[in-house]
């Protein structure tokens, strides 16, 4: 069953003539992304939608597929984009349960556009909402004068990362003021690091679904206090590459975990939900329109597998621990890459499965700095993996001048 | 089934005659902790160890658990702690088969007394190790000579305490030098911080599982590398107490999963593998017989809940997704205690399981910054904070003292 899957979505989304970039651009297949954005996606192409883990569907009363209800959504809110009526797990096409649901604590949404959707029925009750891991508040600060005028927030595991990519993005912009003196709005904590330049927001989330999962909470009851709409939310990360050669940008269709299916588990009181990680077709169909425009490095888009470690997770040789072959590693990828995986990082999941819930247009661009299938160990030297890194930030930047009108 | 364990675990470790500190200490109830160290648990405390999440063993061919190996090894290895023996999912006492274990590319250690035991045939091998988030390598330093000495890690979520504990543990073992000069040993990237004091390492892990686990990979190769033997690894952080003061300090017994079971899953190459999480009674012992000579604030021993977020896992209501009642959440906190639970944090579970699987002595110090039935956000004063903050630090130094012979 994930073969069918996996060779239907290879056909679509991975083959080579979606590679743009040097000397591999076919723009003759690289789709207008402003029509892609409003283009329903073909039905059938995603067989494992209905599928569990393990090809039965959902296996038990300990699994449950939580804000199913976004699929009644107006097709206004979300341009007639079909994906987000496709769930995983949900079988079951009839109408929404509505007493159901609002005894779960859900509120409907009277939002119109892109408005930012938190689902928690008691946070506009609070009277202060502290976001402890940036050392904000609602009392201690004015959320919509600092925030309010936000359009793209960029995120990335290292904090040095993201400072680097506001002071770039602050010269690509050509904005007033000197690029280098960019003030860190959450020194107060060191847990991540948060730059503002003038529409754009760069942060560090550290490394690992843990770590990216606080802060999208709280960055998206940032972004919901300070009052921000049409908000596009990119990561812009590093990976390991699969069947890639190094320096290859990939842009990502699906995150799909160690099964290789498009969903992410979430433990809520005990309990594991499932909830889906497809994200925005046009947004990525855009970023590849920009690496061909760029010509500067090849541009993928495809899937990105998701772990929860380094090491044994993505069938590394090299950790402490290592009970497996060599043969069985390389196994392990070719597998992934069957299943139209091309590249391995480790926040991708719920970033994706948070951004559909809450109503975000979402993205995740990462450079493959290595090509698993030759090693492990990451032995470019230090300027070779300064240039990989800047790839992500170079195409993100001129996604933004873009749809800012500024782009050359 | 659950109950059966909690209540008899409550029984061993969490009630009040454990607690130390001010003037809860009953220092009769506290074991000499040497003794302690070479005692055998008593049999039948722990009566989940033979079952699955479900109470139902090990629920198909995905699950299986690795390493169980570590039962053959000699007992003079383990000081005849029998807890090694007893492993989650292990109902088959028949001896090991070494030739599927060999297969499976284990190597028996030849080790004397309690070296850092990396299980990995490769790593050995490898022409050159980098250990790529630390920025360190075996052919760029001379690891042996850099920290071949180290006889305690310690180990904690935020860089700037971590780097604060280095000056104060510089200070409390009077070392020469100036404590405000520590420098960062993995300054060439951002993703840890690492500091040397003496015998001691101080180090950052950043926040949950995947970020702790990346760092305790490279370590423990780093421990190997340097020839270091008998380590013991600690981690100083903050969590949520369940129903305790704010400021008492919890030191773990057992680091638990959401099902409230003793045990972390890690997936390998696709397949998931279940760990046991008990933690070293000896060292816990100690450091509760520390809380009692410093008599500085409250310490109790108690199982710690792992979770791999701080908002749904933890059943809180302030954050950008809830869809439960704030009834549902004290119900799961109720259900916790029940099982034991005194704190719940995001690192313990692979930090135990890593532990137990490389021959390392662990433990996890960690002070309860709020009462979870009391609350969700974290409103005390940074001041308030950070005194908090510092109790783990005082308790680990003065266990660090204590064994290097220079407590007063």
């Amino acid at each position: 069953m994930h073969n069918t899957w996996s060779e239907n979505r290879e056909g679509i989304k991975a083959s080579s003539s979606h590679v743009t970039g040097g000397s591999l651009i076919n723009s003759d297949e690289i789709k207008n992304p402003g029509a892609l954005e409003a283009e329903e996606a073909p039905l059938g192409t995603d067989t494992a939608s209905a599928m569990g883990r393990d090809g039965s569907g959902s296996n038990g009363k300990e699994k449950n597929n939580d804000y199913g209800q976004v699929g009644k959504r107006s097709s206004n809110q979300y341009h007639g984009n079909s994906k987000f009526k496709r769930i995983i797990f949900d079988k079951n096409p009839a109408p929404v349960d509505m007493s159901k649901l609002l005894s779960f604590g859900y509120v409907e949404d009277d939002a119109i556009g892109l408005s930012i959707q938190v689902k928690n029925p008691y946070l506009d009750a609070m009277e202060e909402d502290i976001l402890y891991h940036f050392s904000l508040g609602t009392k201690t600060h004015n959320l919509p004068e600092m925030f309010g005028d936000l359009k793209f927030v960029c995120v990335g595991g290292s904090a040095n990362r993201m400072k680097a990519f506001a002071q770039f993005i602050h010269q690509e912009l050509e904005l007033p003021g000197n690029p280098e003196e960019v003030s860190d709005i959450c020194e107060a904590t060191d847990r991540y690091c948060m730059y503002k330049v003038g529409p754009v927001l760069s942060m560090s989330h550290g490394m690992g679904v843990p770590s990216i999962s606080i802060m999208l909470h709280e960055l998206i009851k940032l972004l919901h206090h300070a009052q921000c709409r049409d908000v596009v939310l990119l990561r812009l990360g590093t990976s390991g590459g699969v069947g890639l050669a190094p320096g290859t940008v990939v842009v990502t269709d699906k995150a799909v975990d160690y099964s290789f299916l498009p969903q992410f588990e979430q433990v809520v009181l005990g309990k594991v939900v499932t909830r889906s990680t497809e994200l925005d077709e046009g947004v990525a169909n855009e970023l590849l329109q920009c690496s061909a425009e760029l010509q500067q490095f090849p541009t993928v888009i495809g899937n990105t597998l998701c772990t929860h470690d380094f090491y044994e997770g993505q069938g590394r040789l090299d950790g402490a621990l290592c009970s497996f072959s060599h043969e069985d590693k390389l196994e392990y990828l070719r597998k992934a890459h069957a299943a139209g995986v091309r590249n391995i990082e480790m926040e991708s999941s719920v970033f994706a499965a948070m951004c559909r819930v809450c109503g975000l247009k979402g993205a995740v661009v990462c450079v493959a700095l290595l090509d698993r299938f030759e090693g492990d160990q990451i032995t470019s030297s230090h300027d070779v993996l300064v240039e990989y890194q800047q790839r992500p930030q170079v195409l993100v930047s001129h996604f933004i001048k873009k749809r800012l009108g500024r782009a050359v």
